[in-house]
């Protein structure tokens, strides 16, 4: 069977090199297109040595080549951007699978408030999917363009929306106090993020405003049936490579028991390939879904407080980003969801 | 002027270490016993080579010996065994300084209810002062018995302390969620603590019912001036040798404004040498404060929630362990309170 | 096509981690038995949460079994003991691939002077091949016992060997200083490998007499064909989970150049799939090959002092373990070299 | 007695701000003036935190001030540019340390084959001492100029001096591999010292033709009595903040032993307060001196390959950097030497 092909828009960043590390061993789709404006030009071993012997080079974006070879489109630019490119791929019949931020937030106005800037595209984000497969897999299916979710996002919707759906905690005073690695700041060249200002140092940051926050309490709003919710999300940064660690704390509803709890994620995961839910008590930690496409969830009642604490972690780059895209891939064209992902 | 003679009993551990560096360059107080059980005879260097050219040499703990050749007693023992020394010694007219956990909680009921165990000491728990000075700064310049706070504690309390007794925030729903560095679980030997289980590693543990708990939830009811609070502490570990990151959410009570906390911030600490409050909006940095005996507080105000955000850094070893028992020696014995500190 | 079935023995360190790792991804093996004694009658995956979903129960090792249910063994003992499982194994038609230290020195005298004991089983020591596959490939092919390099002499043998065999450096003289992560001293509770004892820490150990040195130059001599090679070989530890770099020093020979030693590397390696000899000049790292099978090699003359500097990069626990007890077993059983491996 | 004041010129960077530290402390020196370009009017403490309450605000370099207010300036700007302040400061009567590499080299020639320009002073050169106080104290106590060393030279000077001075080694084939913390790339914002591209990662860099190399060479001629000493210095960087390990392999001469060895190091450095000698056997660790101003050295004899091994450890900001600053000031100002530096 003949492989389809990807184009990496977008590739000399974390994200794109993960992505890269992926379909290199992904038996149904290769890399036709891989483009840098940076590095055009260049091997892309010579900035991932790692890569060394794929023949990959990259080039400059280049819409009707990459019309021309591919079949679908990872977009992984900064924000603002993406539509440029998803516009005339999607008319060319190309998927589009984005990673940047364009096309998780349905409100336009939500965007502007958060992003500082009009929505570049407010046509297609109305035909956008959003891309996290164990909430929207058949809309995803027939979906011609794919926006992947934040990292953070990813951790805590997949820990709280079965609380809500189920009724077991309540959509008031919902906290994710969330921890990542430093390669969630990307590969940028900046001051606080060289080894020394990283390195035995935790800190919080943008703890009111964070871009990701309208993103979860849009999802989580869906989830529980009302217009909307308005939560607490405090990211940390932590000296490890990739991980993230969310720590979401909701008020238990009455009725509310370890049991339940168990059943409601079983329930919405039992089938899932990509997430486990740990035995009762048992909490999650980064290293177990590091270069996996996992996300672990813990969970334990508190009952001095009537608080449900749950423990939601990922790889950023995997299933908060690179992973989550390819397994998006992999529903939109019909092959084994976890192909290229184990 | 001559020196008072201190006595490290058990000084195996980090906190000992602590200890060590902080009193071999104090101008007021040397050392004169050092214990360890394990190491007895061996040179303080064979452990810990950086104290080479000290001298010091472990003996096995013997009361009456410190009895006889020191002022003053820091203890940094296993819990349940404080008052086997502190009982004699301070009979003998010393001035015991305890690290350990067993002085802390003014209720018996409390300790054994946490620590799975009869309290020791009823009698000497009654005339132990809670050795957090920025609170009780009075109290322990006359102290026979001086209770240092636990190191999550301390962090916690100077941070909370301030807005609760200011009113601007409520006392439910007070939620801290701590990052620690892997000193914290002391020089333990144990599986979960090597160097592969940690590195690259972030996750909580203990969500619900750790020991410090019972002990932050004491001191915010006096500092409110109610029976009692309940919160939910939530620690974490983070690749990291020293210092904690907590970070509190509150409910901010009607009225509160970013004036009003700088200015409660204000009346508390203006005058403090080991706490900063940073400008507002400002949130603090672990590695701001590693090998001081500095508190460094930011904090910021959520309005999309109204929720009062704290973040609180210290680190574990000074400030959460051996530089406040440094303190209080200083304050019980009349010294420069910032003496071998700075 | 139905796959070969495979025993892990001893696979609750950190090289039978990986080794899992490997097989669950293997299209043509799967693991049939696994084992340990600590941990008999538990879930592999309360052991290594990564691992859940896979049904794996460690079980105590029974020879029988084994001999019944697999076709290949994997032994990922403590040295001494290999041969008690590996001799029956053999005897009952297994292939036996040991990545412990027991089958690697030709001389036994050489096993007992480094291992402080007699050599369990002379007469098995006789057929086991050195599983190195760029230099004994042939062997391999149809060996019984394959016994695979440490992790040092992997990193080592790779980089000196083509020198040696081309006759551009010397063989008196060789020094390797090499600096390895923390997994490589196993899943060891021990003081020195705790956390805080390995972060923020470099340290060398073991800098004359290491196990692994009689191992090096033994494969040296070969590849220089004379009797013997005294070599330096000083380890060191850095905190790191994986990986190993070797910087190598060795005497230039006259007439070596920069372009005869691309010549040599390349002549040895242009069709290794696992081995990446760096453009001329460019230098190794480890976080290029961590994860990954590969040996990446750097090499730059200095005109100074006219020696030869090479550094030689690998992932302890892949290339320098599993990975190529894994390689090892492909080419044995005559599936690609590559299954499963990249 | 009243402080004498010190200007600390070129202070944003890591050896800035240890000199802020240890001087802050020191009893008998403040800092009067504290520079920066890039900071100039900005309080010290919005840059680095840790110094809050000082009261220090960073000014424009200017020569005319420093000369009216200090008595002594610390140099520490990127090289070519010290003479420049340097040569006024010394007129006005000043002294001045410089922690830059112009003065080190006593060859005008090696200084341009090196740092590829013309030694921008060779008349100052002429008077400046080599500030490394084990080897240089008497010049040092009257000298204007004064050139720290830098950090691996340091590391590697203070071990092998004694060796080659006691003819227990020789001087042919002299290797040190040495391994760096990253704060020795300087607070340099550049792709390759982020957080994600140096945690996880140990590499070799610069190992032929380092600029601390000719430094190296130089002192090491001194203590042999010879013309010239050609040796390898191999550099490596660790995912550490601090610390640099030196493991350096000499060929032991006739008669060497570990008791001439363990002699030699007595006798050059017995009185050192900042040298610490390990028993025999024992190897230092770069975690046992880091926020110190020591130089731990262990040794080894190898009879297997008739080699000398040493390890020497230092915290390149402190010993490597402003410590020994602050320490040649105390001896160039009559200071107890160990001031501000225990």
């Amino acid at each position: 069977m003949s492989k389809i092909k990807a184009a990496i828009v977008g590739a000399s960043g974390y994200s794109g090199e993960e992505l890269i590390r992926l379909l290199l061993r992904h038996r149904q789709c290769q890399i036709g297109v891989i483009t840098s404006r940076q590095y055009d030009g260049q091997a892309v071993e010579t900035v991932f040595p790692r890569f060394s012997g794929s023949g990959l080079v990259f080039s400059n974006p280049d819409v009707k080549q990459i019309a021309e070879q591919c079949q679908v489109a990872f977009l992984a630019l900064p924000h603002g951007l993406a539509s440029e490119f998803a516009i005339p791929l999607i008319e060319a019949g190309l998927k589009v699978i984005d990673i940047s931020a364009d096309f998780r937030l349905r409100s336009t106005k939500k965007y502007q408030e958060y992003y500082n800037q009009e929505h570049p595209s407010p046509e297609l984000l109305k035909k956008a999917v959003y891309g996290l497969p164990e909430r929207y897999r058949e809309q995803i299916k027939s979906a011609d363009m794919i926006a992947c979710p934040g990292c953070y996002p990813t951790s805590i919707i997949l820990a709280v929306a079965p609380m809500l759906e189920a009724g077991l905690a309540s959509t008031k005073g919902i906290i994710s106090s969330s921890i990542s690695g430093i390669t969630g700041a990307g590969r940028k060249v900046d001051l606080p993020f060289i080894f020394p200002e990283c390195n035995e140092s935790v800190r919080a940051y943008g703890v009111a405003g964070h871009r990701h926050l309208p993103e979860v309490e849009q999802e989580l709003a869906v989830a529980a049936g009302v217009p909307e919710v308005a939560i607490n999300f405090i990211p940390h940064l932590a000296p490890i490579n990739r991980g993230i660690n969310s720590t979401i704390i909701m008020d238990a509803e009455p009725g509310c028991s370890m049991d339940k709890i168990t059943e409601a994620y079983n329930n919405a995961y039992a089938n899932e390939p990509f997430v486990r839910v740990l035995k009762p008590g048992k909490l999650s930690d980064t290293k177990y879904v590091t270069m996996t496409n996992v996300c672990e969830i813990g969970y334990q009642l508190d009952p001095h407080t009537n608080k449900l604490i749950i423990t939601s972690t990922i790889d950023n780059l995997t299933k908060g980003a690179s992973g989550q895209a390819v397994q998006n891939m992999n529903i939109r064209f019909g092959f084994d969801e976890t192909e290229g992902l184990l």
